[in-house]
C-alpha cells in the first residue's frame, strides 16, 4: 500500500473500493475532510436531518443523499458510498449486527446517507499552527465521554452530546478556539474547557470511547461536540436498520478542508 | 449633563472641553472606542512605538500624531488632544507629578500622542452578546494584575504584561475568545484563562489595579492583555515628561467599535 501522502483522495477510496486499503484512515489525504457516515431508510431521513439541524455542533452536515443515491457529487468524484469506507457497521434494533467492507448486499433504493464532518479536519488545522495533540503523539484514538448536555430531540432521535476532550496549555485553548470557530463545517469552536463536572464528566481519567490521555498540570482540558453523538442517538432510536462507518474508518472526500473556512 | 446614550462623542469631547464633564467615561457612547493616551518627547517616541509594535497585544495603536499634533485626524473631528479627556496624569521622571483637566500650559511642539485601544470596545461587544460582565454589573473597576510575562523590551521601555480579569462561565469564554478576536485593535482575544499561578498571579482576590471580583464555582478567570501596561512601562521608565489619561477618564473618540473589527 502507497504511503498516505503521496494518495489523493481519488487514489484511496479506490484503494478502499478494491480492498487494498482496510485499515483507520487518520493520517491519510490530511488536506482533505473525512466524513462520519450515516445511513438510514428514507422513512427516518427527515426526522435524522432535523435532527442534525438542531445539534449542528455535534453534527455538522456535509452532504446528504437523495433516496438511493450511493454517489454524491459534493463529497467526490467518482465516488461510491456503498463501496468507499474501510469498514461499516450495520445496526438493526439498535444492536451492532454485521461489519461489513461494502454495502453492495445490503443497499436499498430507499437508503438515505449523511456525511458529517470530523474533527480530523480540526486536527490537522490546529498541527498546522504548532498546536501539540498529545493522542496523536502517543497514537491513541481521542478520548470521548458522554456529557449530561442533552441533544434537542427530533422524533425517534435524543440523546445526550458526546464530546472528545484535547488537553492544552491555556495559550493553545485559546488559539484553538479561533482556529476551530473557523470550521462549524467540522464540529467547530469548542463546547466546554475546564472542570468536566460542569458538563456531567465525573472522571476524565476513564473516557466513555476512545483512549484515556494525560492532562499535565499546566494544561487545561478542552471539549468538543463529537461525532459520535449521532451514531449513539442512533442507537438509541433502535431503527430496524442503519449503517454507519466503522469508527477511525472514515469516508475520505475531496473537500478540501481549507474550502470549508467560515471566514 | 446629558445622559450618555443621546451624546455622540462630538458632543461628549465638547462638553470635556468645558469643563461640564469631569467624570469616568464608562458608559459613554458605547458605540465608539475609548482611548487610552499617552503622550511622550518626540526624542522617546520612537522607542515607544517600536514597544507598541513588539507588544501588540497590550498596547495595540489606533492612531499616533506627529510632533507637536495635538489634533489628529482618525481619531475625530474637531478634537483637541490638550483638553478632550476629563484628567490627565502628569509624570515627572516616574513619579505622579500633577492631574489636570487640560495640557494648554503643559504642551509642548515636540510631544508625540500615542492613542492605544480599550478594552471598553469589547466589554461593549460581549455585553452586546448576552455575555454578563461581573465589575459592570457591579459598578466596580475591572480588577487587573501584574503577571510573570515579559514584555518585548524597546528602549528604555520594557516590564511585565499586566492583564485584566472577567470571569464567566466556560461557554460564554469560548464565545469572548470568538468576539475579541474580531478586534485586534482593542486588545483581541485572551492572553490567558484558568490558573492564575501559571501567569505568576498569586492571589486572584487580590488585583493589584482596580476592585477584586468573585469568581463563582461554575466559571473561569479569563484574562486579556491591559492597557495599563504602558503605562506601568512608561513610568519605570523614569523619563523626565511623560503624560497620560487618567485611569477610566478615556479619551472618546469617532471610530466606531464595529469599523474595527479585523474580520
Amino acid at each position: 500500500m502507497e504511503n498516505g501522502d503521496e494518495m489523493n483522495p481519488f487514489e484511496l477510496r479506490h484503494q478502499v473500493r478494491s480492498g487494498a486499503f482496510r485499515q483507520p484512515t487518520a493520517g491519510y489525504c490530511g488536506d482533505y475532510a473525512q466524513a462520519n457516515l450515516v445511513i438510514l431508510p428514507a422513512q427516518h431521513a427527515s426526522d435524522f436531518l432535523l435532527f442534525c439541524q438542531r445539534n449542528p455542533r455535534a453534527c455538522p452536515l456535509l452532504a446528504v443523499g437523495e433516496p438511493g443515491q450511493w454517489q454524491i457529487d459534493r463529497l467526490g468524484a467518482d465516488l461510491d458510498l456503498r463501496s468507499d469506507t474501510p469498514g461499516y457497521n450495520i445496526y438493526r434494533h439498535g444492536e451492532l449486527a454485521e461489519q461489513v467492507h461494502n454495502l453492495y448486499e445490503v443497499w436499498r433504493d430507499d437508503l438515505v446517507a449523511f456525511a458529517i464532518g470530523c474533527s480530523f479536519s480540526f486536527e490537522h488545522m490546529l498541527m498546522a499552527a504548532g498546536i501539540p495533540l498529545r493522542h496523536i503523539e502517543q497514537r491513541r484514538n481521542v478520548a470521548m465521554y458522554r456529557t449530561n448536555i442533552a441533544n434537542a430531540a427530533a422524533g425517534p432521535f435524543a440523546g445526550q452530546m458526546v464530546v472528545s476532550m484535547r488537553p492544552m496549555k491555556a495559550a493553545d485553548a485559546i488559539r484553538a478556539v479561533q482556529i476551530t470557530s473557523r470550521f462549524p463545517a467540522v464540529h467547530g469552536a469548542p463546547v466546554h474547557l475546564g472542570d468536566p463536572a460542569l458538563i456531567g464528566i465525573a472522571d476524565i481519567s476513564r473516557p466513555d470511547y476512545g483512549d484515556p490521555v494525560e492532562i499535565m498540570p499546566d494544561e487545561i482540558p478542552v471539549f468538543w461536540a463529537c461525532g459520535v453523538t449521532p451514531q449513539e442517538a442512533i442507537r438509541h432510536a433502535r431503527l430496524p436498520l442503519v449503517i454507519t462507518h466503522q469508527p477511525g474508518y472514515m469516508l475520505v472526500t475531496d473537500i478540501l478542508n481549507a474550502s470549508l473556512a467560515a471566514f
